[in-house]
């Protein structure tokens, strides 16, 4: 059976990270193939160093499309090293944000525009999209929120943006959705996190039923 | 008046930035408004940063799309914090490799194919465009020759590579000045290096001559 990518994307504060990380055993647990996680830069050094450029709060003087280009080389290079292998030896490939973060963050956020960004990343990508992804969706302000009670210590570049960035980054992801209801699932990020990991662990059951044992 | 952006390109061994410098104050010593010379990182500490992880010779799992993207981000950052300003204040621009190089080293060299590199670096550019490209010629043979010569103590990834892979770059630089003869000037680099200068010094001067005194 040949591998499946799943990725997971939101606005910040949706609470992508922690679903996933509560997800990956109820899944395993039933799984009858390799189920992984994974997240850009994806744990190789050329992608991390990439990384730490573009979050150095010292590049302030960074443009938008030097930001794009380098979240497209990060991407690349995880995707080489980590996804490209791991599909072909069949396993599911879960994934905390690709290609939709960009066009979200960088195309519709930054304003340098969804299709400029979405034809950069092919060049990236070579066109591996995504089998499903979970859109987990909250409002900006719900997002930024949560962002506050939970990075107190951490203070990065891009925590220094708007409430008004962020409504324009889940405009994108709606929109994205809406377009694309066969591939994207929308999950109400609001409800309580059992039940959102609930609710993602149903989808990816039901849409790829005989990579589970039943109950 | 508009500034002028001139570019510089050619194989590894031309002698590109040798005749950049000789060049220099023999127009400035003429020239009725500034120029200046540049090179990619450009002196950023953005670029420069991106520019460390391409030629850090550990980062040999690097993808060839990744470097073509880490150098397009690197061009990017050069163009918005160097050339545009440059430009806008009406200054001569002579930079030392361009989005030619790209096309020339990723596109054919590294065998991505000269199209799709090009059209990612448009999302770099914005379709800036050198007005003047002068390209230094030299057989791939004489080229590597002047490198091993010249560089005893310097060793990167990138010199790393074959003369096959000399000889694919050299090959699509003269594509390119084939079809674009307007743009592109070929001068014999294997010429003395003061008949180079003297050649580059000749086609800028008659190509702009409202921009230098008379002799």
């Amino acid at each position: 059976m040949a591998g499946l990518l799943i990725t997971f994307e939101g606005p910040d504060g949706a609470g992508k990270t922690s679903a996933l990380t509560a997800l990956l055993p109820r899944l395993q647990q039933r799984a009858r193939q390799t189920i992984i996680t994974t997240r850009e830069p994806g744990g190789n050094p050329i992608s991390e160093a990439i990384r730490r450029i573009i979050l150095d709060p010292k590049n302030t003087a960074m443009d938008k499309r030097t930001e794009a280009l380098l979240y497209a080389a990060a991407r690349r290079q995880h995707i080489t090293e980590k996804i490209r292998p791991a599909l072909a030896a069949g396993k599911m490939v879960l994934c905390d944000r690709f290609v939709d973060s960009s066009l979200a963050y960088q195309g519709a956020g930054r304003g340098i525009g969804v299709a400029a960004v979405g034809k950069m990343n092919e060049f990236a990508t070579e066109l591996l999209t995504p089998d499903l992804t979970l859109y987990l969706d909250v409002p900006s302000a719900v997002g930024l929120q949560r962002i506050a009670a939970h990075r107190q210590t951490q203070n990065d570049r891009l925590d220094q943006e708007a409430l008004s960035f962020h409504q324009k980054v889940r405009g994108e992801y709606l929109a994205l959705a809406a377009a694309d209801p066969q591939r994207i699932k929308t999950i109400d990020a609001t409800q309580a996190p059992t039940t959102v990991v609930a609710a993602c662990q149903q989808v990816i059951t039901q849409t790829y039923p005989t990579w589970f044992n039943e109950l």
